[in-house]
């Protein structure tokens, strides 16, 4: 099996609300599809990377043309099978990693529908499904409790991470009244997306910690290099690398320089092939993975599902898959499905998914 | 597809002569042949265990009972390609890492029959072959050469990994007679069994380094924890943790405590599941990793091979693939086949093996 063509389509679909942060909003969902064509039969696979300029530096217009300028020329007569020669011809070219993991994650598809095998079955078949996390975006405490008791009540969802990292004051009102209207058998996690100083962060994560919060997720810019490794010795709940902690190498260098003591994973930045990576990396090490979440279509949901029932390490913990919501519509023909507050694993060979032209046509913002 | 039985088949295969080093000498293959049979149209997967009990502390008759005993009632019913829950399972009997490695090897042999494709394929296809190290066994210096040459005559080996940890003169009057003899292009490494001490290895290595050996493997018992990392610190050239490193977990503490700076995988011992995570946690690490080999008969040769092939860390660099030849037969349809100094991934589904039911008849020890 070679590959024949490869396109980077970008997309533009709307959200059904904007989507706030400590350290941007997002309006729509101008993601890129990325489509590997085979000669076998004309096999297809499919990958989603969301662009994150305001994280990542990424936007729909610098994916496009990685995958187009960069990475076809290399993909073109490659096996789909051959992810480790292709992840070594990729890396040539530095960053651009939702583009990179948008590939892989293609290539994932294209192997497991030659295999007739799901991907979380080529993984690992570690579990079926997965406990559903859904993250909570900034707002006044009255409408991030509303958002949750929604998700609890429509989804059955009852692990919730939290987006803080403003006013300290207003970021702990909300988790308190989250608490306090959930109770206390849900999880909740904070995610600050670097929006505080070490010494807010400190007093932040042991408050937190008060509310019975299990984990930070970025407190502050990584490259506050000393202020970082001062949250994390201090700080009673283990602190997550997220976007500090974005390649394999990344992940060492963070964890045994103290400035991260969990991990975030994402099929949006590291596909597959990194991302079983980063979790053997983390298995070695003792430290606790999680999947988290780009602001994922349904694509990625259905991968980062994959991803987590395919690995035991990710498949232990609540899995971020609720914010394909967000947008009123998307490309797939079968959405993603959440019900009692669980995500399960496609069954269909690959990731299980099948685009509807109708919609492709419709949402592709390059025609 | 659900595994129906798991059987444990003990061989007798005499070996063609002796092979010394420093730790022990062994003079027959006592090894054990897994076969899990599942409902599939009677699909059936092996994996090859190989005791090792001056090493490992395993026996013939520990691996069999292991794997009757304590992992069969585990395996039955359960779908082969759940590699991590099977592990996790199989992970509350402690040790026994070649009864484990065995029962790994033979479910992706059954996931790679039931994907229609071979091992390497489905790790990521880093090569479609690997160059071959043969592996010197201790002798006089005149039979080590002897050994070489015959490799290099008859296979076109041109990568050997030289046993030493003897007395220090006659090691190394081996080496020096071995670079003499086989020129400056050919790759020599060296392994002590943790023949040394010490100020012998410290001596040793940069004695080695004169003569470009380009790395020093267990030079003496890790558990001689200060002395091994003065060791590191000293040595010239790379100090390769091998049986001191047979876990995950076991290999990030080498490394992170200055124990060893590369890392000898062997499925033997971490089958493929696990052998994929150590080198997830290298190459985080900027660590090297090396594919060793557990003295493996023709099976295990061939899963070496593809897990090699596979991953390019380990692509990269000479995988020891000769050992086999030290058996006058063994129980597949098709040996290995070494050629031009290079010995090629197998092309059929899993590891593309076929065991002859006569030579198995023959060969087992069990009837």
């Amino acid at each position: 099996m070679k590959i024949r063509s490869v396109e980077a389509i970008p997309l533009a679909i709307p959200l059904r609300r904007p989507f706030a942060f400590a350290s941007g909003t997002a309006h729509a969902a101008d993601h890129v599809l990325v489509r590997i064509t085979t000669d076998d039969d004309g096999l297809v696979g499919h990958g989603e990377a969301p662009p994150r300029p305001y994280t990542y530096g990424e936007t729909a217009a610098s994916i496009v043309a990685a995958v187009r300028d960069l990475f076809a020329p290399v993909l073109v007569g490659a096996d789909p099978f051959a992810r480790e020669r292709i992840r070594a011809d990729l890396a040539r070219t530095v960053a651009n990693n939702a583009a990179r993991g948008a590939v892989d994650v293609a290539l994932w598809d294209l192997v497991g529908q030659a295999c007739g095998q799901p991907v979380h079955a080529l993984l690992g078949h570690a579990a079926d499904d997965v406990r559903a996390a859904h993250m909570i975006g900034l707002g006044t405490p009255a409408e991030m409790v509303a958002d949750a008791v929604e998700m609890s009540d429509a989804y059955g969802v009852e692990a919730f991470k939290v987006k803080v990292g403003r006013d300290l004051a207003h970021d702990l009102a909300a988790v308190r009244e989250l608490r306090r209207e959930l109770g206390d058998s849900v999880e909740l996690y904070a995610d600050a997306n670097r929006g505080w100083d070490a010494d807010t962060a400190i007093v932040a994560a042991r408050r937190l910690n008060d509310f019975h919060v299990t984990m930070l997720e970025e407190p502050n810019p990584a490259d506050d290099v000393l202020g970082r490794r001062r949250i994390v010795a201090a700080s009673p709940i283990p602190v997550v690398g997220d976007e500090s902690t974005i390649t394999l190498g990344g992940v060492a260098r963070s964890l045994l320089d103290g400035e991260s003591q969990a991990i975030s994973v994402k099929v949006a930045r590291t596909g597959f092939t990194d991302s079983a990576k980063i979790v053997g990396l983390c298995e070695g090490l003792g430290v606790t993975t999680v999947v988290g979440n780009q602001i994922d279509g349904m694509l990625g949901t259905v991968a980062s599902t994959a991803l987590a029932c395919g690995l035991r390490s990710l498949a232990r913990h609540p899995v971020e898959v609720t914010n394909f919501l967000l947008m009123g519509d998307d490309v797939l023909t079968d959405p993603p499905v959440i019900a009692d507050g669980r995500a399960a694993a496609r069954q269909g060979p690959g990731l299980g998914v099948a685009i509807d032209p109708d919609k492709l046509a419709h949402y592709r913002a390059d025609r």
